[in-house]
């Protein structure tokens, strides 16, 4: 395996000094791209780009191609783990990911197993092949949805104003989403170990709908599992320890709480304030993020100002990774990036 | 006007000691009740109740006679005063409100007015008749959206998932955003002022989309407008000063600081621990909520257990008027808002 030239996004990860504040955004390689569409259109759909290693690599270094980087995300989605469980994963056009066999009884909860790893060995083989087509460029992020997150899909179908299914059960069988839970982190870890074992040199878990539960709820429902999670990670790579990141999005309540998972940093919102977050964790973890990703529709100059604002926000010294506190928009104009990849590396520089 | 027979909501919202802690449901008066979407039917639509006083009588009390509910809201809309100023509300089957002008070009929102408040008469001419029907029974709680909330629809023309019009101002052309919500902070005292005039025991302010912002534009663009809405209120009436609530949606994060604009209680969302956000704010202000809607989807054992957790997480002694987090759903069978508002009033009595 080749060493990384830009080792920039490790270090921070690690809360080791770097030259500047290492920049990746959340799904970089994405519509907002108009190479990333072409590949799309010839592929077919988004599912067939990541099932095919060869266009999952394509398109997880277009962006990098366009902007100044510090790190590459593998192409994928958080919703393989339920689709090799056999719930069907599927898009329809304009909408979001969508599941055929949505978990709505207790029948089909206790025939539920972890899968086979063989079933994603797609998303392994893109780890491997993106790997070396990066040659040490920059490091690769591997990733994987929360155990809750991947339950909401999983109990509820798709995406939803409320969860209602899933809500429902977390208050009137606990026990049966306790089941899926237990499973999911059983299989989110397998399935990070797999990736890390493929060349990922970061992981990173996505709980985008944690935020939506309440403290208590939070707690019980997903803090626990992604725990779980992190405690199973076997990081050892032959450059030292894979560094885990969690993001729960609008998690900004629980910081303290998440940072003692054991995780070495945590994604942030763009609600929260880098000050009071890093006043709240203290030395235990680096901070990742945390842009408001509508600066991005705006100006050069307010793109400047505002990114500023966040590199000020944290202040000087290690441990920021900056990015967005949500996925690009594929509203965003792509020539926006480019300023804002140039503005972190100059106006932190400062800050080192 | 008749004196209070029922006082504790007032006296919770002064933290002052009341026998049990008051409850009441935001949008209470709604689409889960049988008998309201009967008054509605035979109306026509939503704000034909709105704009009928008899009607919307009809329909504030409804929820009263099936519960012990411990206040009346006037049935209403935020949404009036931007309708007032001429951008023409409406409600198009099964989606939220909308406007049909919205402010999309620096001519339109130069040429933009408060409105004149004979326009929102039907409003108080309501309040009035309702504080009447009520007799005393209960406070009535007289509303208006958050300046920044208003802007929101003001600019997008409805909801939306990410605000695209409205942000791309705030960073672009946030003098356009200042001048938009100077005018609607003055719009919503007068409102305000005049549905205490017109009787409102208590007025509550909704910022619906406070926190979609980041911590240094929710200051700027929410939060300054709030405090100057608070500032402008007449609060005296005959039984004394009408206390004020504010409800940012997700600004859990900004507790202390809106505690300072002045109001006498904060409205909490569900991911919010009452137990945090007590100690937060100390003796400033009193607290309203926050028990997750979606609890009421479950069984009458796991609302009461819920409900003993919300109230165990205040703890003992003056200041919670307890809530949904959020509105309730149409989805919510109206026999678990029995159990719920019962267990409110027996489990809170060993705390006072």
């Amino acid at each position: 395996m080749p060493t990384l030239k830009n080792d920039a996004l490790i270090r921070a990860l690690r809360r080791q000094p770097t030259p500047y504040t290492p920049v990746w955004i959340m799904r970089q390689a994405g519509r907002y791209l108009p190479e990333y569409n072409k590949t799309r259109a010839r592929a077919g759909g988004f599912l067939d780009l990541c099932r095919n290693p060869d266009l999952a690599t394509e398109v997880t270094l277009q962006p990098l191609e366009r902007f100044a980087l510090d790190a590459a995300i593998v192409f994928s989605d958080i919703l393989t783990i339920p689709d090799a469980m056999g719930l069907g994963l599927y898009f329809a056009e304009g909408e979001g990911p969508q599941l055929e066999r949505p978990l709505r009884d207790e029948q089909a909860i206790r025939g539920l197993a972890i899968p086979d790893l063989a079933r994603l060995r797609y998303v392994f083989d893109a780890v491997r092949q993106i790997r070396g087509a990066l040659a040490g460029r920059v490091p690769l992020i591997g990733f994987a949805g929360s155990p809750f997150t991947l339950a909401c899909y999983m109990v509820e179908g798709g995406s939803s104003a409320d969860f209602r299914a899933l809500k429902t059960m977390l208050y009137a069988r606990p026990d049966l989403l306790h089941h899926i839970l237990d499973l999911n982190s059983r299989a989110v870890t397998d399935y990070l170990n797999a990736q890390i074992k493929a060349g990922a040199d970061a992981v990173m878990i996505f709980d985008t709908w944690g935020g939506m539960l309440s403290t208590p709820a939070f707690r019980e429902f997903s803090l626990t599992y992604l725990a779980r999670v992190i405690a199973g990670l076997d990081r050892a790579s032959e450059s030292g320890q894979v560094p885990s990141i969690i993001f729960t999005k609008g998690g900004g309540l629980w910081l303290s709480e998440l940072a003692a998972t054991g995780c070495d940093a945590l994604g942030l919102d763009w609600t929260v304030d880098l000050s009071v977050a890093r006043a709240t964790v203290g030395q235990a973890v680096a901070l990742q993020g945390n842009l408001d990703p509508s600066v991005l529709y705006s100006s050069p100059e307010a793109i400047r100002r505002e990114t500023q604002r966040v590199l000020s926000s944290y202040g000087a010294g290690n441990g920021h990774i900056f990015n967005l506190g949500h996925g690009i928009s594929q509203h965003t104009p792509p020539e926006h990036v480019a300023v804002l990849v140039e503005a972190v590396h100059e106006l932190s520089r400062p800050l080192h």
